[in-house]
């Protein structure tokens, strides 16, 4: 298959952890003979210093062409004090809203040779393996209006959406749970807003066309506390945007592997951004320090989501835990008598499987 | 001193916790020479069936006239299905707006003695003793418009806030951390949302009036890692109502004592309305099982906080460690080598050291 990929490296640790992904995409491709092309374009800090906006126009051009892109980070206190439209995290959301990128998918699963870094117990935490579907491209973060009133004595802003929208994401939610475990957690805060009664009118409605998947819906704040309590008790679960971040971020410090956490951002037409978890880690930026693996997982995930690759995804999949099982890490990580690497290091060894 | 409290035992095990309280509140009055009155009324599911209304006007009349108010629990299954303005909670946003409560205190202190219940590693958790403020009467909870539109094809709610409401809660979180460990974290979304960046201004305007107390900056979806990762690295959060509807039931759950903690909600004269953290329980409900400690230590909380009795809180809080270090428990406990008791029991207990 020929397939085009855009790469965004952005900010801190970014660039390496991008080199790695395009190491193992271009390993895919011989080994399976397929053909990836890839272009690299400026997004976040990066894209301020040199273009002077976080997203540029050639950017979104490219972005709109390709069959998936790649992101590493977006960010770093360089660009802190900036004002908020010339803020690197504009980039990524506007890259979300232009692209359409509405279903954002973070899995969460134990690696069970990294369970001693979690914060959680053993017992609790092992037999995690979780999937968030968060709504990324409606809710709070772009309803209108957002604004100051009343000569700066009053504040608002705007949770709104189409109930297409809750439609798109929630059919996307059942989705996923028909290929896993077959259970969704719906998680709205039902009793206090309407969007969220709206939300859990549509799951309902979707409900009959899965009826093999068991649904249920449970308020957020339930949510926040059974996930710290009882983390493998979910399969999917999805939420709109401004709950799907909170919990999300808490769900990746769950198993002790958030430098292992992919995630994948798609559209209506299967195009996606894939884009490790992590931040982009300004203190340890170009010291061929940066763990890769949370970015070949979001590879895996492309070829699997974006390109229907199953074999090839599950491949990476196995490659990533082989060198685990082979005790090889880089320094964020503790692996008991592991053996640490540098970053492109680490990469080498997956694509060496 | 004479104080008149009214009592809302509500549902489910919230009329034994109540119960519990008030037995404390007695004890207090006679060890100490006060006067206490006491009146009950209805609030949430008991008041629906007996009033048909989750918030009677003699119960705001009541609550308006008090010294304060205490608050068992509202809701359950059996009013799950009411439509949302008849539904138990809205007793209990009733009564907040009305009285003007906003801001909401949760401490979460890890008991030595429960710790073998937290999901956490006793490592990550020991050291943890933090007070969560959260905003209780703005914010998506209250903000207008909250409605369908277009003939159902769309869903808004509006998050609110005037000026004067992010810059009271703001002041009473740094009032609290002046008489704790001095250390400020403001949680808000502000490289997303207007209502947060207005909050964070509030907050850098605030801290030239408490120079002695240290403020950090933090975004909602850091927070709610850090609370897993580090619940010890905070001494008082503050955030908005939402956020903190959340991260206050995450902070819950850390510690292993979540049928110990107390809340309290006061408005600007001191007024508040204390409330245990736990929930109606309606499968224990009436069965004498529910721990009382969460409620007793409601009451300390008032005796501190509406009444000025400092001693007198501090003494029945010693009294609650006291039970706990005999080995003192209720079935929702497991303490090694204790002795399981009676919610009635272990009231008792505590009124007799
Ligand atoms: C950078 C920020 C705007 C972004 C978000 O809140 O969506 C990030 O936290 C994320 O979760 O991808
Ligand atoms: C019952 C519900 C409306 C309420 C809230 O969200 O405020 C509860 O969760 C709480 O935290 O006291």
């Amino acid at each position: 298959m020929e397939k085009h990929i855009v790469l965004l490296p952005g900010d801190g640790i970014g660039p390496e952890v991008t080199k790695a992904a395009k190491k193992v995409l271009q390993a895919v491709a011989d080994r399976y003979q397929h053909s990836f092309t890839f272009e690299s374009h400026d997004i976040g800090g990066v894209a301020i210093d040199q273009q002077g906006t976080p997203l540029p126009e050639d950017t979104v051009k490219a972005a709109k062409k390709a069959d998936a892109i790649f992101l590493g980070a977006v960010g770093g206190p360089k660009w802190d004090q900036l004002p908020g439209h010339m803020r690197p995290e504009k980039g990524l959301l506007g890259i979300r809203k232009q692209l359409g990128l509405f279903a954002n998918l973070r899995p969460v699963k134990a690696f069970p040779q990294l369970l001693h870094a979690s914060p959680l117990k053993q017992e609790v935490v092992a037999a995690s393996d979780l999937l968030i579907v968060r709504e990324l491209t409606g809710g709070l973060y772009f309803g209108q209006p957002s604004e100051r009133r009343n000569g700066g004595k009053e504040v608002v802003d705007t949770l709104a959406y189409e109930r297409s929208e809750i439609e798109r994401i929630v059919d996307q939610a059942f989705k996923s749970a028909r290929v896993r475990r077959k259970q969704l957690t719906s998680v709205d805060k039902a009793n206090v807003l309407e969007s969220s009664r709206m939300w859990r009118e549509v799951v309902e409605e979707k409900s009959k066309e899965y009826p093999d998947v068991l649904v249920e819906h449970m308020l957020v704040d339930a949510a926040a506390m059974k996930l710290v309590t009882n983390p493998a008790y979910f399969d999917v679960l999805v939420t709109e945007n401004m709950f799907g971040d909170i919990l999300s971020d808490e769900a990746s410090v769950l198993t002790g592997s958030l430098g292992m956490l992919p995630s994948a951002s798609l559209n209506e037409h299967g195009v996606g951004l894939y884009e490790p978890v992590h931040g982009s880690a300004p203190d340890i930026a170009g010291q061929n320090k940066a763990n890769p693996l949370a970015s070949i997982l979001s590879v895996a995930m492309m070829l699997k989501h974006s390109f229907g690759m199953e074999e090839e995804a599950e491949q990476v999949e196995a490659a990533v835990h082989e060198v685990l099982d082979e005790g090889y890490h880089t320094s964020d990580i503790d692996l008991v008598g592991g053996i640490q690497v540098s970053g492109s290091g680490l990469a080498t060894k997956v694509v060496d499987q």
